[in-house]
């Protein structure tokens, strides 16, 4: 089946090239980013401003390819791809939770931007803690490779 | 930018109406559900289950129009579109965080499942506390309503 989708407006960040991006937003902690939403849809940001964090959904816009057995920045050995966040996905969709740091108009200004600038918007979701946080959430082959989190950064694998 | 997916596989619940139905997985304890991915993606499930819950990303295939000022099922009040999780979405992209019970081949059983049967899947990433997990996020207009949420189910407003 396929699906049609129009980006709704566009994330700018400091990051302008793939090779020394962060990895995920635990490793972008305090990095500005700014999403630029079409001006048809300013009446929906209304009420945003009382959440302190929101659910980006994004098209990894650089990605032409898939691969079901990707070895992630994370680690030396493939996993399956459903068991890893690498954006080299069959729907190339990606997903970041930030700290929000201000609505304006149009512009919405968020921390711990972990995406490429001029990334395409898909959504933006208020993030509920009720639905969403899950502290106790093992995170199978994570786990043992989160200590290399601060020294790892992205690379070129997946273009 | 027109941005095309397609569905992976499907994901089959006993909500087989819209009426009724849980708002969010946290009205959904419990529910089983089970997704069937495309057999040419199986490889993509390996690793998986080593994970307690997984982030499912769908296509709300009944929505056929979006409103920028949604009265949410939670409140009697409009707000805007970005700081609810109605469904009818500018890109109707649907996000549940639902609790890992097995993988089989290419089926993945979860709980908690709080979609429509027969709703297609885009996505499967496995989800990370150091990255999804935010205990402390403050929930705008939803912390005083969240209270209500055990009594209250889904109607065919946005459809």
């Amino acid at each position: 089946m396929k699906i049609e989708y129009n980006s709704i407006g566009i994330i700018r960040t400091p990051h302008v090239k793939i090779a020394g991006m962060p990895i995920q937003t635990a490793n972008a902690r305090g990095t500005r980013g700014t999403i630029e939403i079409d001006n048809a849809y300013i009446e929906g940001l209304a009420d945003l401003a009382g959440f302190s964090h929101v659910i980006l959904l994004y098209h990894f816009h650089c990605i032409t390819k898939f691969t079901l057995k990707p070895v992630p920045f994370l680690d030396g050995s493939a996993h399956g791809l459903f068991a890893t966040r690498a954006p080299a996905r069959i729907n190339p969709i990606g997903i970041s939770i930030v700290k929000l740091v201000a609505v304006e108009k149009n512009i919405v200004t968020v921390e711990d931007a972990d995406m490429l600038n001029e990334t395409p918007l898909l959504d933006i979701k208020p993030y509920v803690s009720e639905f969403d946080s899950i502290p106790g959430a093992t995170n199978g082959w994570y786990r043992d490779r989160l200590k290399e989190l601060p020294s790892t950064k992205a690379d070129e694998r997946f273009v």
